[in-house]
């Protein structure tokens, strides 16, 4: 198989799909929409993992564990969220095979073994976690309740992408149950400056934080916060949302509680979530015609020694110098992976390990033993330096921090460079057809001219920033009067 | 709610019950068999997933994710595990759900959105995961694949409890592929012994490792080794199970690799699983009639500290003292828990605790601040003394070790004195009545024997050991001449 990419310039959609499997991060497999995450994808996503569920211990939450199936009766109580779900959704009926009369060896349904009633797999959980709720909530003592739990969904979408859209996917999702309605939007907003901080800091993807507009937010959601990113393409990507969910949960469900001062009132809800979809900005946010780009902070490896031999007695003393270097970098606790396989050239290793988006690549030649030298690359700028071995691990140090600065530097210039202004809607039509990006405009709030450009366009409003500042202006469509600006922009 | 258990004595499974529920562990759901894993529990959990991970990646495994629905022409594929599956799974036949004309409000499947395919919601992977390794192995050189999975499955058990038989479940489940079959072997005996060091080590349970007899083989295996645990009534518990798959699943999913002379030859394949279930073997080895009983390696805390004051000026005192035992216990890796709620005096805190068994508790009274003491209880004997405040740390490292130590051994001596020899029939229905545990007793190896013995007493056969001495014998049923002795017992 050719490790060569088609080149984003000449079709970014190939270029995506092409790196995701050359790159050994996921694959398509044998069900339809479904992808199998392969073992260097997974081990990026656990990176991933590991450090939001400790970013949710720290502010507070807990991991439980919900059933994958909610029954019909359950998953159509809140209506908005039925109907925000029915249509794209794995229904479970019968829970037998037996053997196929006419098709000796073949398997069918048992007739016989249909369920009473039938079983959603999960779109989202709100409807099985709040009937679950019910029974944990009596009084504000019992409150707030803070969880989330890592899991599988599956939307039985019709169009899909590996990482951006899949049947199934892996997510977390956070349910927080509040006495107050404002508490619960404190949380809200909360988990969504965690999203960015997160996404900023270990993915070096920048962010906008914003709101959504009513026909983009989430069915049964009464506000919906969200992250915004940008991919290299122009098109944005939300990255993550977190939910107001008001009180419908509560009252689908009857969750009420005793206050302190002894009423009934309903409980105030919120969730929200991130998922593998993730996988897919970092992707179109770094990567080039190479391959993966990947920022220090999730690498399965940040290193990788190539060794460079002709016989048996080199590759002895270059692995000697290497295993210093690796015990140096464990010591700092930078994962190092010394790649001796004696199955492919040096050549062929570099090529993987850049589709591969090692940061950085350590080179060790018999040239390099006589001067006590390496040879260094990095993987985001494509150069080379030749270091001094006694130097190396505080060089690899500052250089990991420096790889993880420059991307995100890197990618919030590309950003800020693709925010443009407009007053005019044959403005606004040539920003996005020229340059496309994020359309900042005015927009005179309501339904009928967001989906007219919808319509006219394919951009959709991506969020009402929470920056955005009061601004007397015009509908870039309508003309009416606006106060603010929103973000257009075509989206993943 | 009362927190006061059913004695182990009056009724040990309304016990077990009732300690799930009571001590925050899991509860059944609003879905026939499945439970929800509430977070006290979710935290024992996630604490056994974090050290089983270490150890496999320790012993070379990575990590990835498969799809949790098999096609029905996939899962059908190997006869034998469809066979062993096919009758309590469940299965997706629809994409969509619709409006019910019939009933305003209500949602029913959409007749037109029937898949062309039936999908099975995963009882095990074995097919999805062979059917994908076919296009991953070409020659010699990309084996061998250790790969794992932490995933949730379905089996549509009739009859369930909470961890020990639920129809959704979560578990690792390992697929390793090999060239050799010595290799794959070597690889199934190895997990078996991972998972024999996990449970003894870190869960104070004690194990016998052993070979399965045919009949309780896994569907599809050509052997399959188990550890096997006794739980407190007397019934063997199987904890874990590692497969030889031989090259069934090769065959089935036909793949075949180049061999270094260049040869065509199937592949050779292991699968490997614990799952929750492990969780009801931990209550049932350690727990008591006050709760559960947690091996410090496993507790969620493992420290929790109780003020006991009657005014604001005692609790600042009191805190002051706490805060620095924690910092010192942190500085020691020691997770402790300061229980300041004031809406519970410090009795029904004590409760608590025993009950969700927090391996060593702290009191702090006005009393104690005068002497600079502390009073001290471990959870495993009910023991309580006072400890000098300048000791506290120290002593409550050596306690930690101490408990995880005499759990085990408490549970081996159990175990041990539950091992009994017969040599007749009679011999080994009065054992099995009166005293329960493992029988050790010659089987002349066929089974018919074994069904009869099933049928006549409900003991099988929990394993052959690894470490049985040949020593000739008679069969205790048949009386046909015997080689070795296996281990009979009631099981879950």
């Amino acid at each position: 198989m050719s490790k060569k990419l088609t080149s984003r310039a000449e079709d970014y959609s190939k270029w995506y799909n092409e790196l995701v499997v050359k790159a050994d991060l996921a694959e398509n497999s044998a069900v339809r929409g479904c992808m199998v995450i392969k073992p260097y994808g997974f081990a990026i996503w656990e990176k991933m993992q590991a450090e939001l569920d400790k970013m949710f211990k720290e502010t507070g939450h807990q991991n439980a564990y919900f059933p994958l199936f909610v029954p019909k009766s359950l998953f159509e109580a809140e209506e908005k969220n039925a109907e925000g779900f029915a249509k794209e959704c794995a229904v479970v009926t019968h829970y037998r095979l037996q053997n196929d009369p006419d098709k000796p060896g073949k398997l069918r349904v048992d007739p016989e073994a249909r369920l009473e009633e039938e079983l959603v797999v999960r779109p989202t959980s709100e409807a099985i976690i709040w009937n679950t709720y019910r029974n944990w909530i009596q009084s504000y003592r019992d409150l707030p309740i803070l969880i989330n739990q890592w899991a599988n969904v599956v939307r039985w979408e019709m169009r899909t992408r590996l990482f951006l859209r899949t049947a199934e996917f892996l997510w977390q999702e956070g349910h927080t149950a509040h006495a107050t309605k404002a508490e619960a939007i404190e949380e809200t907003k909360l988990m969504n400056g965690v999203y960015a901080k997160f996404v900023e800091n270990f993915m070096a993807i920048p962010v906008i934080q914003g709101v959504k507009t009513e026909s983009e937010r989430f069915a049964g959601a009464e506000d919906t916060y969200c992250i915004e990113a940008l991919m290299q393409d122009g098109k944005a990507l939300q990255a993550g949302t977190s939910h107001f969910l008001g009180q419908n949960f509560a009252k689908a469900f009857d969750v009420k509680y005793a206050t302190k001062e002894g009423k009934q009132d309903y409980v105030w809800a919120t969730s929200w979530g991130v998922s593998t979809r993730l996988m897919g900005a970092l992707i179109m946010t770094h990567s080039d015609d190479n391959g993966l780009v990947l920022p220090p902070n999730l690498a399965p490896y940040q290193v990788v020694i190539v060794p460079i031999y002709k016989n048996e007695e080199q590759f002895e003393a270059i692995s000697k110098v290497a295993e210093e270097i690796i015990s140096d970098l464990n010591d700092r606790e930078i994962s190092v992976k010394f790649d001796k396989r004696d199955t492919l050239r040096p050549g062929a290793k570099f090529a993987q390990h850049e589709l591969q988006g090692v940061p950085l690549r350590i080179a060790i030649g018999p040239k390099d033993l006589e001067n006590e030298t390496v040879e260094l690359a990095r993987r985001d700028t494509l150069s080379k330096q030749t270091v001094i071995l006694d130097r190396i691990t505080i060089v690899i140090e500052d250089l990991l921090e420096e790889i993880q600065e420059n991307l995100f530097n890197r990618a919030l210039d590309f950003r800020n460079e693709h925010i443009t202004n407009v007053e005019t809607f044959d403005e606004f039509k040539e920003v996005l057809e020229t340059k496309g990006g994020f359309i900042s405009a005015h927009w005179d709030g309501t339904n009928e001219t967001e989906e007219k450009i919808k319509e006219l366009t394919k951009a959709t409003i991506r969020c009402i920033p929470l920056d955005s500042k009061e601004e007397k202006g015009a509908c870039v469509y309508s003309g009416k009067p606006s106060k603010v600006r929103v973000l257009f922009a075509k989206a993943y």
